[in-house]
Formats: C-alpha cells, sequence, structure tokens
C-alpha cells in the first residue's frame, strides 16, 4: 500500500507540536506507559513496553491494549495533517491480530491513507520486538495486529480541543 | 438483532467456574478496574467504572479502553459455549464508536450470534450509565459503541488454556 | 440491540418517495434484480430473487452480491433520515458472513442505530428463506451475513443527488 | 504493510490452475464481466471494465460490486497458497471507500497478509484507471478502496471444492 505523498501537506505549521501537546493530556498513555516516540506529517509512531499488568489470559499482552496503542497513534496521524482549531475524534476501526502479542516491547504505527476536510483514513499496525527497544532496527519486529480506520475532524465544539 | 437459542447450548456444565477462573488470570482487567458481572450461556458483561487515568485527550474513556472491556465480554461470551480443552483467541473485531464514552461507568457486553466449530462470530457494546450503579437499570444507559467481532477456539496448543 | 426510536424522525416528509426514486436510479439493483420492498424511517428492506448467475465457485450467492444488496438497504435506511437536498454515500462497512447464503430469495435489511449530522451508523443483515416468497414469514429466514456501517451525507457537490 | 515472502509459499505446485479452474466457476464474476489478470503465490489480480448497468444512484461503481471484485481478488490470493483439497470461503472483510468509484476500468488485486493453517488474513484494494486498459501503467490508477478480511480454508465438506 502506497501513501499518497501530495496528500499528505500538514495544514498546520506546528503540527509536531500540537500533537506531543495533546498526547500528554491523554492520561490513558501515561498509565499504559507509552512514549510518542516519532511525529511526521501523516505518520505517528509509539511505543510500549512490555508490562505483565496489561496481559490477557494467556500471558500476551490484551488485544484492547494493543488497540489502544494503534488507535492512538493512527488518532493523531490524521492530527497531524488537520487545520489549526479542528480536533480528532476515532469514527471507527477494524484490529485484525495476526499473532498473539509478546514481545518485550511494542511499536505502535499510524499512517493517512486519505485525508479529506472532515473523515481522514487510517492504517495502522502493531509489532512485536524480541530484544531491548536499543538493539531493535526500525525495520525490525514482527506485525502482530493490522487496523484500518476512519478519523473525523470537529470543529464546531469548543471544549475538543486537538 | 436475536440470538439463535437452539445454537447457545453450552459444551461444558463447568462453563461459569472457566470464565470466571480465566477473567481472574486476565491482569489487565484488574489494572483497569474491570470486574466480570455475569456469565450466561453465549453472553458475558463486564462493569468498568470511571476513572480518569483511563481517559484520551478529551476526558473521555480511551476507545482502546473500551474495546479492551467489550473484546474481554465477547471472548468469554465465546469462551461460555466451548467445549472443554479449548482456548479462545480473538481474530478479529470492528468497534463502531457511536457517542463519548463519559459517565460514572460502563457495562461492556459480549453475545455470540453464531457459534461454530472453530470461529464464533460475536456481537458487543459498550452501554455508559451517568448514575451511580445501584441505580441503574439493566436496560437503561446509553450506547455509546457497538462490536462485531470473530473468536477462535485453539485446540491444539496446550500452553493456552481457556 | 433496540433501535433508538427517538433518534429515528424523518427530517424529509418525502423521505419514502425520496429513496424510491433514487432506488430506481441505481441501475445495478436492476441488474442483480434486487426489488425494493418496504421504507420506513430509518429502516429499508430490499428482495433478491436466488439466481445462479450471482453465484460463487460452490455454488452460493457471492459475498458481494449480498454486500451490494445489504450495503444499499443501510444507504437508503440513512437516507430515510437526511434533510432534503443530502446525497448518501458509504464510508466504511464490515460484513461478517455466518453461513453460506443459499436459498430461494434473499431479504437485505438496514437500519439506522445512530443517525449524526455527517455520519450515520448503519446496521444490516442478509436473511435466506429456502420457500418460495408467499410462505414466508417476517420474521423467518436464516440470517447469513451481519454488516456494521458508517453512511455520510453529502451536502455541498450539487451532482450528488440523494 | 510489507507482505512476508517466507510465508507465501504455494503448498500446491498447481495453485495457477487451481485458482483459474474456481475462477471459471465463479458464474457472478462472467455476469459482471471480471477476469482474472494475474495469479502469484499470496497475489491475485482481477480486471473489471466500467459497465453502466453496475453503477449505484450517483453514476459510479456500486460498493457492492467493487466488494465483488476485491473479495474474489482476496479468496484467490488465499487459495493460492493452500494445500490440496482445501476449498476456500470469506469469513468477514472490511470495506473503506476513499473516492468514489468513477473510471473507465478498474483493478481488483488481493494480497495475503498471513497464511495459517486454517485461517489467512488478506488485504485488498480497488484502483481505478482513467485511461483505456492498454495504455495504463502497472503501477497506475488512483485507489479508490481498501480491503481488509479473514478467509478460511475448509476441508472437511467434500461438495466444496477449491
Amino acid at each position: 500500500m502506497k501513501l499518497m505523498p501530495s496528500r499528505l501537506q500538514p495544514r498546520d505549521p506546528e503540527f509536531e507540536h500540537r500533537v506531543q501537546a495533546s498526547f500528554a493530556r491523554q492520561v490513558a498513555m501515561q498509565t499504559l506507559g507509552v512514549t510518542l516516540a516519532r511525529v511526521a506529517p501523516g505518520e505517528v509512531e509509539l511505543t510500549l513496553p512490555f508490562r505483565v499488568d496489561l496481559t490477557q489470559q494467556h500471558g500476551f499482552l490484551h488485544a484492547g491494549i494493543a488497540t489502544a496503542v494503534v488507535d492512538t497513534a493512527c488518532g493523531y496521524a490524521a492530527l497531524s495533517l488537520m487545520e489549526p482549531g479542528a480536533a480528532v475524534l476515532s469514527v471507527e476501526f477494524k484490529m485484525q491480530l495476526l499473532a498473539p502479542a509478546r514481545g518485550a516491547w511494542f511499536q505502535g504505527i499510524g499512517r493517512v491513507v486519505k485525508a479529506g476536510r472532515t473523515l481522514t483514513v487510517v492504517t495502522g499496525e502493531l509489532r512485536a520486538f524480541a530484544a531491548a527497544r536499543s538493539e531493535a532496527t526500525p525495520d525490525g519486529g514482527e506485525m502482530v495486529a493490522l487496523f484500518t480506520g476512519t478519523m473525523m475532524a470537529v470543529r464546531d465544539r469548543p471544549e475538543l480541543i486537538d
């Protein structure tokens, strides 16, 4: 799947700071131990170290926690292309679980496929890394989940920021 | 959507205890503060009190946390109909977010639509309740998310239990 | 899943005629032999007789044809609640195939779960009937596919009507 | 999204002929005018010329017809990696519609992301080409729909072939 670069122009020069500031207000991300690793126009990467207290009954990372990481990466990939003043909300998403999520740490990636005025279509993935993070290469890891979703720009609700 | 009662016969008389024991091993559920409210053949309800540390940037319950609750309810709805020895894994799911998830507490419901030998099709929902839990009626609350998914019975991997 | 009647108020008194007129312009429906059986606010039913020339390799109704019927029912369920001047487009949908689609005829049902100003969330199903249509009861048939989707109201493009 | 070549080994040396023979039995594909353009291990391409009699109310290719093409491409991408004797059925899929499907012809592409023993995860897309087919380049066209789905190998039902 190729990205469409001509459609990935940020409409807000402060997009990187804006994503960082909004991410910092996502208390759930702090609770789960997720950090923001990279923000580019239409593409965001998050990092989650493995934690036993986030596992399901077989000791794998819970699919819902995996979803939280990828949904957040995709939401911010969408927000990175929105004009100032718009807030982002998830409309729907589908997670396809390819393999049990086990490893030392996980990478959640979100990418914009198409950015419309109201709706942004995104794809994402969760990659699992067996080795400690410093040894990982950017292309490494195993894709354990595949995500497609629809994000929405909300403009007329002043209580919703970014 | 009507359930199909004839297909909702448990194949394990110990289904309720089995779901309870497996849920107790889902450490992520304890971390999130989720409790198991009801187990019936092909139907499971979970309860999650609102917590600020599970919110996204606008103060609503994070969509990934909502997914964790409904996915777990649906997985155990599927497991409640599986024969002894089978373990349940999520293959895929879609979450449709209908309204921001705000409220005093949330109910995650999972229901089996069709239980096959290998695959079980489930639907679920997250309901939000404004008032404290004791005042809620069974039919109350607002449906804030709708879930459809596919669960799989895994039989040949002794390390996967329930 | 219960419908929310208070949200299912048509904003166009001519909604039934409008759906009928738009359906008549869907040439694909004529090609497939689909007829419009019922239009109510937020709910539409279509009928498709079985035809060998719409089957896949095992002789069942092709899943894509099943999708065409349910997507159309859901799109018109959404349109039935839109104000005059809005056109409907499918944003995304998921089909969950429960059983091979075989039978003498099929019923595609679309229902609105939530009607927002821009987006409408819908669920649908395909039901298969073994006997000839006149003998079928309204509640009969077997649910062979389950659909959830997002429909969009498009207002600013004069070339798109209904 | 990168394919995983090591997992894309055909288990049937006759995979190409097998896909061709099964496609020839899909009467719906003949009805819609779809042809099989390319079969490779884990990847299949189909071609559909635009036809007015397959359009929805605005004159675009109907989303259900688009689904039929991509679902078929994905099903055969999955079948191309299955051992002799297995038949393929669609379990579920999601279509994300990126742009109205208009053009002189369309290309439906299906690719295997992960081939398990029972389930195969696939992604697909529909590409639209404005110019006549002979002028198109392999990389050309516009992606108008994105598909993810789950295909199943069925082995124990002698009436289901390929």
